[in-house]
C-alpha cells in the first residue's frame, strides 16, 4: 500500500485496484495510515465530497526501506527474475540495495560498523563505572 | 529478531532475554525463520545436545531493510533521540538512509527513479500494441 502510494497512487478505487483487497479492509489501512501520520486524506471534489490520500513526509521518507525490502525480494523470492526494475532516471542505472556512510559514502554492512549506545546509561550519568554493558557485543 | 541477529545474537537466551518475549513464542518465530531460510540452526554443543541459529546469505542480506527501518525510526519515533547509533568503523561516520544508482551512485529517491516492468506483457509477447498498461502512472 505504501509502496502504492510511493509510486504515485492517491485514490481508493486505484488502491482497491492495485491491491486487490476487499473495501472494509482497504478503508480500514487508510485509516490507520493516516492516524499513524503516514498518509494525509485530502479532499479533491465537493459534492459528493470526494477524497484523495497523500503521503507526507513521514511517509515518503518510507522510500529507502520499501525499495530495500523489493530488492531483498527480487534477489531471494523471484525465481523468474524482477517484476519490475527501479531505474535512475539520470543514468539509468539500478538502483542498488547499499546503503552508505554518510560522511565518506563506502557502502556499509554489518562487517564495517559499529552500533553504539547513543545515550549515556544510569551508571555513566551519576560518574561511570566498569560495569556499564556493552552496547554491542560481537558474534 | 533479525534485527539482534545482525548484532551477532546466536542463542536461544540470548534472543529471549533481548525481545523479552516468551519461550513458546521465541521458539515458534526461529522455527519459522529457519523454515524461511533466514536462520540456520546448528549444534554447538553435546549432551546435552544445544543449538544456536545463524544467519543465512538471506538473512544477511536482510541488513538494508532493518537499517532502514531502524534510521526512520529513529527520526519519526524518537522524541528523545535515536537509542543507538550506528558507526563507519572507518571513518567514524553515521549510517545514512539514502539508497543510490549502482551505477553513477547519485542518491536515489521517487522524484528520480522510473519504475518499470522488467517483463513483457502478453500483448507485447504477442506482437506489441498500444493497448499495453502503462508500468507507472506518475501522480
Amino acid at each position: 500500500m505504501i509502496r502504492d502510494a510511493l509510486q504515485g497512487v492517491r485514490r481508493f478505487e486505484a488502491f482497491r485496484t492495485g491491491l486487490g483487497i476487499a473495501h472494509n479492509v482497504l478503508a480500514d489501512r487508510l485509516t490507520r495510515l493516516c492516524a499513524a501520520g503516514i498518509l494525509e486524506r485530502r479532499r479533491y471534489q465537493r459534492k459528493p465530497d470526494r477524497y484523495e490520500y497523500l503521503l507526507t513526509g513521514k511517509g515518503r521518507d518510507l522510500w529507502p526501506v520499501v525499495m530495500s525490502l523489493l530488492l531483498w525480494g527480487d534477489k531471494y523470492l523471484a525465481p523468474d527474475g524482477p517484476p519490475v526494475l527501479v531505474l535512475h532516471r539520470g543514468c539509468g542505472g539500478r538502483l542498488t540495495p547499499a546503503l552508505t556512510c554518510g560522511d565518506c559514502r563506502v557502502p556499509l554492512g554489518p562487517h564495517n560498523v559499529e552500533v553504539t549506545s547513543a545515550r549515556p546509561t544510569f551508571r555513566e550519568t551519576a560518574g561511570g563505572s566498569a560495569e556499564q554493558e556493552e552496547p554491542n557485543p560481537g558474534p
